[in-house]
C-alpha cells in the first residue's frame, strides 16, 4: 500500500496540471481550471469520508463528523500566482485531507472541517483571501465593485462560477463550534533549509500594506515631441520603482516589491500618459510598515512635482501583524517533539489564509521547508520526506487535541 | 453645396467612431472595426469617380483613369495607435479623396490612386509600414512568423483580413508607370504652429530603430525574498528606462522613448523573472542613431552586470533618413507659392508611408498644422481652413503635374 505522504506528492503533481496557461500552473480565482480542481479535491475529500459542500464564493468545505459538537478547521487554498509552483496552497489542503483519510472513520471528539479556499492570492482582483475572508464572515462588502483586468466585477465573476455575489457578507460559518484552525504551508524562504529543519512552527504572520500608485503625464508622439517637453508617466513610474528598492533595501527586515506595471497607452511608439504600478511592501512591525508606507507616498510626490506629473494613491489592502494561538501553537510544538523533532518557532514573511481565519478563530501554522527557500516559481520544491514528517506531526496534533477535548 | 474642406472634416469625424475599443480610437490591423473603415472609404472612392481593389494585405486602393499610362499615387494610412486622434493618417487619405472628387470626372493626362494603408502604425505587430511595405514591393517575408499579443501569427492575421499571406511578397504594384507618390499628414509636432503657417513641405524623414529589450531576473515571492538577495528584472529595467530618458536629453536633435512594458509574471505579489520593454529611437541623421542605439545597448549590459541579471536585445526594425524627391517636393513649393503661401520646409520628426513608398517610386509629403504639437493622442485637432489649404495646395500640385506631362 501506498504511504500517505506519496499519495499527497502525486496529488500535488495532478493538480500542477490543471491550468489557465498552456505551459506552467495559473489558477485564478473563478477560472474554469479552478473549477476542475475542486470537482477533483472533493472526491479526495469524499474518499477519507467526508460530506462536501461549496458556500457562497466558491470555497470548497469537506467536512469529517466527529462525536462531540467542537470542530476544528484544517486548509489552505487550491488558487495559485501566474506561473506558480506546484505546492503553495496546495499542499496544506492535500496534507489535511490525508490526515482526515487516515483517521480511517475512526471516531474522535471534535469534528474536523478541511476548507479548500478558492482565492487567497489575489491574482484576477488584487486583493489577498477573498476565499477565506468570506468562510471567515470578513468579507468587506466594498470589494464586490473590483474589476479584473477585462473589467469583470467580483459580483459577476461570483455568480460564474456558481456561487452567490449577495451572500457573501453573510456567508460565513459562525465560530460557536470551533476548536482553532491549523494551516500547513511550505515556508517560502530560507530558514528551515539553513536550520537544517523539514517543519517549523509560526509564531506570526508579518504586516502589509497592498497599494495601487498611478503616474500621471501627457501622452504624445516619440517621433516628434522633443524630450525637453516631455511629460512620460512611465518615466516617473521607473524612478518611483527605483526608489521602493532603494527604501526597502536601506530599512532592515522590510521588503518591498512592484509586480504589476500597466504602462497606458501601451505602444512603442507612444509616450505614456499614464502608468499604473502594484506596491507589495512588508514588515514584522506593524508601525515600521506604516512609517515606510508613508515615506514611499511622499517619494511618489516629489518626482513627479520634480516633473510635473500628477499622481494617485490607493491603499487597497493593510493587514496589522497577526500572532498565532499560544495553545495550539504549544500542541504543534508537543507533536513534534513526540515526533522527536526539535521545535523551531519562525515568523512567517508571506500572508496565508491564517492571518484572515484569526478573525473566527485561534490560528495555528505549521511550515513545511522548501529548496532554496523559492516559491511563486514552477521551482517551488518539497521532499516527500519532508511532507511524511508534517502529516505526521499534524496528525499527532489531532490526537493531543482529542485528548484534551474527551 | 458643402465645400470640401468641410467634408473632410465631416468624414474624419465619422471615421472617429469606428474604433474596437468603448471608449477612445483604436484600430489595429486587421479587427472588424479597419474592415468597416475600409468599407466606408470605398464608398467615397466610387462617389469620387474611382474603381477599388483591395490588396494582398487588404490596403483599398481607388483608381482614377487618365489618359495617359502613367500614375500619380496619392494616400496615407486609416488604422491607428490606441487611443488615438482623428487626424493621424486618416487627413491625408479623406484629402487624397477629396482632390480627386474635386476633379468631377474631368480628364487629366495621368491616372491618380489612392492608396489607404491597412497598417502603419504597428500597433499589432510592432512593425511600422506593414501596409504600404506590401504596396511597394518590399514586404519582408520573415515578418510572416510574427505574433500579436495572443500569439496571432501576421500570416493568420491576413488570412482572416480577407488577404493572402502567399501573395504578400510579391504583392507590390510595380512601378512602370509611376510618376510619384504624395501624402499629406498632420505634422505631430510643434514647428508650423509656432511659425504660424498652415501647412509645410517636407525635407525627409528622420532615421529610426524599434528594439526589443528583455531583462531576466529570478521571480520570487514578494513577501520572503530578502531584499538583499533579489534578482528582480523589473528594477534592471526601470534602471533602463530612466537611462534612455538620460542619454536621449543629453543628445540634442535625438528622441527616445520607452512606450511598452510587460513584466512576467506580472502579480503584484511576486517578484518579477523578466521584464521585456520596447525603445523606440530617432535622429536625423544616420550615423547619430546607430551611436546613440550602441552606446543604449552597451548601458543595458552595465546595469544588468551590476544586478547580477541578464538581458536579450532585439533590433526589430532600422530605418535609414529618407530623403523626399527634389522634382515634386519643388512642384508642392510651386503650388503653395500660387496659393499665396511662404514655402516652409521642415523635416519629419515621424515616420510615414512615404518613408516605405520612397523604395517604389518618388516621395514626396505635405505637412498641415496640428494644435499644440499633439498627436497619438485623442486631443489631436486641426482646422478647417488649414484642411482647405492642404486641398489647395494638391489641386494646384496636380494642375502643375499635368501641366508638365501634357
Amino acid at each position: 500500500m501506498k504511504d500517505t505522504a506519496t499519495t499527497v506528492m502525486e496529488r500535488c503533481e495532478l493538480l500542477s496540471n490543471i491550468s489557465e496557461d498552456a505551459e506552467g500552473i495559473c489558477r485564478p480565482y473563478g477560472c474554469e481550471s479552478m473549477r476542475e480542481v475542486n470537482k477533483i479535491v472533493s472526491g479526495w475529500m469524499h474518499s477519507a469520508g467526508m460530506t462536501t459542500r461549496h458556500d457562497a464564493i466558491g470555497n470548497l468545505i469537506g467536512r469529517y463528523e466527529g462525536t462531540g459538537g467542537k470542530t476544528l478547521i484544517l486548509g489552505s487554498h487550491l488558487d495559485t500566482v501566474r506561473d506558480a509552483g506546484k505546492y503553495d496552497g496546495i499542499l496544506g489542503v492535500m496534507v489535511a485531507v490525508a490526515c482526515v483519510e487516515k483517521l480511517g472513520g475512526e471516531k474522535i471528539p471534535f469534528s474536523i472541517e478541511v476548507a479548500a479556499f478558492a482565492d487567497e492570492e489575489g491574482l484576477r482582483f488584487g486583493t489577498t483571501y477573498l476565499g477565506s475572508s468570506v468562510y471567515a464572515g470578513a468579507f468587506d462588502e466594498a470589494r464586490l465593485e473590483l474589476e479584473d483586468r477585462d473589467e469583470v466585477s467580483l459580483a459577476r465573476a461570483v455568480r460564474d462560477f456558481g456561487g452567490e455575489p449577495d451572500a457573501l457578507v453573510n456567508g460565513g460559518r459562525g465560530n460557536g463550534d470551533l476548536l482553532g484552525y491549523c494551516e500547513v504551508h511550505i515556508e517560502q524562504g530560507p530558514v528551515l533549509e539553513n536550520k537544517d529543519l523539514p517543519v517549523g512552527v509560526v509564531t506570526g504572520i508579518q504586516s502589509q500594506s497592498r497599494i495601487q500608485a498611478s503616474f500621471t503625464g501627457v501622452a504624445g508622439h516619440a517621433g516628434t515631441v522633443p524630450m525637453e517637453g516631455r511629460k512620460d508617466a512611465l518615466c516617473a513610474a521607473a524612478e518611483f520603482i527605483l526608489e521602493v528598492e532603494r527604501t526597502a533595501k536601506a530599512e532592515p527586515d522590510s521588503v518591498a516589491t512592484v509586480g504589476e506595471v500597466n504602462v497606458l497607452p501601451g505602444a512603442s511608439n507612444v509616450i505614456s500618459g499614464e502608468t499604473r504600478v502594484s506596491l507589495d511592501l512588508r514588515h514584522p512591525d506593524d508601525a515600521a510598515r506604516e512609517r515606510l508606507r508613508d515615506h514611499l507616498r511622499s517619494r511618489a510626490a516629489d518626482i513627479v512635482a520634480s516633473r510635473n506629473c500628477g499622481h494617485s494613491w490607493e491603499v487597497r489592502q493593510e493587514n496589522a501583524v497577526i500572532p498565532m494561538d499560544d495553545r495550539l501553537t504549544d500542541i504543534l510544538g508537543k507533536a513534534m517533539e513526540s515526533s522527536g523533532l526539535p521545535v523551531c518557532r519562525i515568523p512567517s514573511g508571506a500572508g496565508h489564509d491564517a492571518a484572515q481565519m484569526a478573525s473566527l478563530t485561534a490560528p495555528a501554522m505549521l511550515f513545511v521547508r522548501c529548496e532554496g527557500g523559492i516559491s511563486h516559481n514552477p521551482a517551488e520544491s518539497v521532499t516527500k520526506e519532508d511532507v511524511g514528517v508534517a502529516i505526521d506531526v499534524v496528525s499527532r496534533f489531532i490526537e493531543i487535541l482529542a485528548e484534551d477535548e474527551s
